[in-house]
């Protein structure tokens, strides 16, 4: 670990709320991996009361951090969590965001490890939700802890706000928002959800994508008919829902929906050399995403196309028979899932209109076709690189990291930057510390622990400098 | 049930082979059941061990019957049955084959009772095998005995070769047969596998189509990864398949393989007028295959379509996330599997090459493919009308239902047809009682109970005919 922790301890025997976070670490660790065992994945109902354990468990760990007015909130989904700390009157108020629920562990089978058995293995921590976003929760929560049972005070107000269906797009926090803006006013927000560009390369994200959600299901015979009987005489629910999938998108990747890129701002020149200018290896990246070559969107460059290019992106398929060997049947249905990743101005909700109207539009004779959009839509957002809150962050992470932060896009979703953006007139600092090969949404999620003990350093400094602002 | 059983009584105390299938029925009807509990599965390996109880069944149940030098013979996979009876020096020799292997019961929840739990319902029986082909195939076995425990002797020479891997495409038939073809010896072949034109309208099949099977597998990302990081910049699996698949047929349902149509014979005039000339209702054969619409490649007929022209189906699909709600990710890996039903004169590995050859071309960059054919195979079969088996089976159908027979052809697969003729140098005449709407390969599998007694008393007439020859 190569933390400044020397330059803050004081005279010997007053514990500096650095020394605090030293002394408490083999506790954190262990209190992070009874958060990580408790499987709070939101999008499976048979995990609700795993979701409502894991608000209860955060619950707790807020009030003995020493946050006041902790409370579990309804939402009409996963509760939100919040606690408060308001004594710090003239000084700024600063809302901290993050979320305790899970991506599904599926396929488990996958995993070399359990899932919800947290594990340490070297400087990593394996587990379902050990980056996203559970570990980097805890981050300014331990940070708290530290700055108040060392100093009794805090340097600003903090507000923090946890909620619990991040992961299926928080569909219910547009609507818990609006009657608690007094609760949550604030001069800006932290999210303990993002991430750093790079193990040594901290970095600042001024933009994340949007997301839409979509189900097709596609009906044909009124059950599996053998391919003796009828083959060559039916409609093949696979082959119409393939057909149907082909047309979304050209061979080079570009999206055919039409009035999929209407409302897509074109890229200023500014930005793109902005983005031409971040240390980057095409190469690094495809072995990071283990394929045989990277694709996609013809003209733009792959960090262009992840983090400024909207997607269209089939997340599932399957129908008929799946087991061993064959099964000579005509099936009776066929299903997929599609995502789209959204940048500025493209509505969710248009967008998913529009891709469900050229499916319906593409969908061959002899079957029927259902679309459905899920729940979670989120729209992209996009900040100004140069707000206050980011020039602080951006100090902070220069001493901590000893290097300039460069100023990234994301291209994952955070639905609530945008909707504190709409809801509570302010901007979102990501202040977080995952990486982008830590796993998240797939088997052997891991977080590593040096850069989770920088973020609570970070969270510290971050609190000081902004109370001297 | 309308058996002209009267005419065959004798001076009324001794019991003729009618009165001995009526008098024994309901025994009959508890071993159907008794066999029809063993989920004898050839295409699962879970099931192997009910496929060797189905074979010990018959085995035993062969020798009851009054069957001579009954075995269980290796075969490599799946056991063949044997049984002779051969004490008709100077009448002909009939080879009877069936088979004792069902089609995977998959899925499961979607039959209204348990599939290995046959059941009564009126004059049905449900169960997976009970048309295809365990009730079938007890026909010749329950007339064989009922003959053999009245007359003491069969008018004709007997062997019985009941196979255990049908459903999978036979494929240790072909080695199985050509060593035996001294034990196998015969006239011609009676297939206790194959069906009916309609409830009342009897029928003799000249022909039935082969088939090859093969699996595409489409690997892009080493793991599932999340869809905001990397989407965009990696090919997806599932939309690299679907792409691949779609490439297969055209809109109209002709198949675009290159060469795929080349071997085919072309449809004499002849053969089109006899098949235009059956007795067929496009609007019934839709509502039995419970679609909205039919489909089909253009410029032929329904029964064109199923009988005489080639293939190519998407069994099954999957890929991906699958579960509840969505889950953002490009998958790591996506799947298919695709049967072709064959006609003269296609060969199925080389149909199974050229379909190979078209996907591995249609394959984008940033994946890898790899395509296999699965075991099973099966050439197309067809026979002259006029062979004198087909004449003697004729004449029985016709005064068993009272109508005449009509010449058809069949869509689905019988892989021993063409094997018989190339391996032993002799015909199969399909003689069994199954219907096209029995949902054979599909959830609800139901056998008409009184075709399977008319069955054994065409079987039993049948024998006699033969031997009188």
């Amino acid at each position: 670990m190569n933390l400044p922790s020397r330059d803050t301890k004081g005279g010997g025997h007053v514990p500096t709320w650095p020394d605090y976070l030293q002394t408490h670490r083999p506790r954190f660790l262990a209190e992070m991996q009874e958060f990580l065992r408790i499987p709070s994945v939101s999008a499976q109902p048979q995990h609700a009361a795993d979701v409502d354990r894991a608000a209860a468990w955060l619950f707790q760990r807020l009030k003995s951090a020493g946050l006041e007015g902790v409370r579990v909130m309804p939402t009409g989904g996963p509760p939100v969590v919040y606690g408060e700390w308001l004594n710090a009157p003239g000084k700024p108020t600063v809302l901290i965001y993050g979320h305790y629920d899970v991506q599904p562990a599926e396929p488990v089978g996958q995993w070399t490890h359990p899932p919800f058995d947290p594990i340490v293995r070297g400087d990593r921590l394996y587990a379902r939700g050990a980056s996203d976003d559970k570990g980097n929760l805890l981050i300014p929560i331990l940070a708290i802890e530290a700055v108040l049972r060392t100093a009794g005070r805090l340097p600003v107000n903090v507000r923090l706000i946890c909620e619990g269906e991040e992961e299926v797009g928080s569909p219910h926090l547009p609507a818990f928002l609006e009657p608690h803006r007094e609760l949550l006013a604030c001069d800006f927000v932290l999210s303990a959800d993002g991430g750093q560009h790079g193990e040594n390369q901290p970095s600042l994200t001024i933009g994340c994508r949007g997301l839409c959600a979509l189900q097709v299901d596609v009906r044909g015979p009124s059950v599996a008919l053998h391919s003796g009987t009828f083959g060559g005489a039916v409609q093949n629910p696979i082959h119409a829902l393939v057909r149907m999938l082909d047309s979304l998108r050209a061979a080079d990747g570009r999206i055919l929906v039409p009035g999929f890129y209407a409302d897509v701002l074109s890229l200023a020149d500014a930005e793109r050399e902005a983005i031409r200018a971040i240390p980057w290896e095409d190469e690094l990246f495809r072995l990071q995403a283990g394929v045989p070559a990277l694709h996609g969107e013809p003209g733009y460059t792959a960090l262009e196309r992840t983090w400024v290019r909207p997607t269209l992106e089939v997340n599932g398929i399957w129908g008929g028979f799946t087991g061993d060997g064959s099964q000579t049947i005509i099936p009776a249905e066929a299903h997929a899932k599609l995502t789209c990743r959204l940048v500025p101005d493209q509505e969710p909700d248009r967008v998913a209109a529009l891709v469900e109207a050229h499916l319906r539009a593409q969908a061959p004779p002899g079957v029927t076709v259902s679309v459905h959009q899920h729940a979670g839509s989120a729209r992209p957002y996009r900040m100004a690189a140069g707000h206050p809150a980011n020039m602080a962050a951006h100090a902070v992470l220069a001493e901590v990291y000893g290097r300039e932060p460069l100023y990234v896009h994301m291209g994952a979703t955070i639905p609530a930057c945008e909707l504190f953006q709409r809801t509570l007139g302010v901007e979102t600092v990501l202040f977080a510390f995952g990486l982008d090969d830590e796993n998240i949404h797939a088997p052997d999620e891991f977080l590593r622990l040096t850069n989770w003990d920088r973020g609570q350093f970070a969270y510290g400094r971050l609190l000081e400098r902004l109370g001297r602002a």
